[in-house]
């Protein structure tokens, strides 16, 4: 393959990793039961999320990032299951920025080349669209960082403080806003220098990576990859019915899927 | 009555008027089937709407605006209840600010009160709470507009244009991110002053009553009054097992309370 050849600037072989975050502590949920190792349709959501870059044929490597707590059972699962991509299974740290922290540190004592395409993944966002994950591959090849959002169909208010109230300050158009989702995508040298740059800003307590990127690298463009309805976030146990419908509505597009494949099949022979 | 009383700021007197807007046309909804006239739990969203008001001790007038699809139906409807408070069925407009301004046409036609309070909700929002509605009448004692909102549990991104992609232009403080709900609540004469400056302006499209006078009287702070996860928009038919879901909760919840007084009435026999 020696040479430069057309396609050489898309640098096909960086190894594409998935980074899912499973070390929160679920607080607004219930502590005694994480809410990453919940089931919805039978399976526990950090398998949905794990399965999610299993079956993406873009994703060379998987790494998931735990907390003591939910660790044995991470482990367990994992091994059942026998994911094939799963290289390792790290600590997090109190915070979301610690564990994006500990997982690019992890990352770059394995050696992973700068260049690599990172996606950090919500483990408790199950139901990830492939056509996202692809598209965070896909934005990469253009741009250093991307993050996988989803048009509000809310109008949003960005408020400020008045006294003990809250009043709007602004009502941005809502062509241009979006909810953010994960997964969020970056060069991993991007989004190192990012959180290298955020380390010594004492004040640094981003609840989001894309964040990271925008403030401490503001050159940097973050392209929007389409979301969908069902990539929602399970955060509360008031989430779970919708979680739970969902399931049943991919359940049903992929039973249609298999019926077509069959029929295809059959025609076929 | 007469001569100042300690309360007498607080023109108790002011009438309290719904603005139930069921004008829209739901084209990401089903043409046919307009969503403001489909049942969930047996009754049509827009009744739930009304009802709402109907409940609300402080409302003393509910004016409905329609479209000439939905009309003869929720004329039926509004017969059929009888519903005390409703005072006027009217036609809207093409888009959400034309049914606003048509009503807003109709309550000075009638001679309501320049400081009467008006709650201009959307029609498709079946569940709103009875705190949000109260927080709306008492938040106009202190404010000349406020609005229903809920805190944004997802990070939103601030979006602009990139060649043909959106990239992210500020990732606001999730602290000060809310999502506009409605009621949407304004002194008559604001909000009246608020849409004739707008009038004036031909690139005028509103999605939001707030934005109105976020625009157009930029010195007038608009409160937030909490929402509730429950007050939901029902835009699609995606929408409607969360819907369904939330009649549901709503359904025991009444139960359970009914329950409560019937004890409460036997313990005091």
């Amino acid at each position: 393959m020696g040479g430069m050849t057309q396609r050489d600037d898309r640098e096909p072989e960086a190894p594409v990793v998935a980074v899912v975050l499973a070390a929160g502590f679920g607080t607004r949920f219930d502590p005694d039961n994480p809410k990453q190792l919940v089931s919805v349709d039978d399976k526990p959501i950090v398998c949905w999320s794990i399965e999610a870059f299993e079956q993406n044929p873009h994703v060379t490597d998987t790494i998931v990032v735990v907390n003591p707590q939910v660790r044995d059972e991470v482990e367990r699962l994992v091994d059942e299951a026998g994911y094939p991509k799963v290289r390792m299974i790290i600590d997090g740290g109190a915070e979301r920025a610690d564990s994006t922290a500990a997982a690019l540190q992890a990352l770059g004592a394995a050696g992973i080349p700068p260049r690599a395409k990172l996606l950090i993944h919500d483990a408790v966002r199950p139901f990830v669209e492939q056509s996202s994950i692809d598209g965070c591959v896909t934005a990469l090849d253009e741009f250093e960082a991307a993050t996988v959002a989803f048009a509000s169909t809310d109008t949003m208010l960005l408020t400020e403080d008045l006294g003990d109230r809250k009043v709007v300050r602004s009502v941005p158009d809502r062509a241009n806003m979006f909810r953010a989702q994960t997964p969020q995508a970056f060069r991993f040298e991007t989004i190192r220098r990012a959180y290298e740059l955020a380390s010594r800003d004492p004040d640094f307590h981003p609840t989001d990576d894309t964040r990271v990127v925008v403030d401490y690298l503001p050159d940097v463009p973050v392209a929007i990859v389409a979301g969908s309805r069902t990539n929602m976030k399970i955060t509360t146990r008031d989430d779970l019915p919708q979680a739970e419908q969902i399931s049943l509505e991919i359940r049903k597009r992929l039973a249609r899927e298999r019926m077509h494949q069959v029929f295809a099949q059959v025609r076929e022979q």
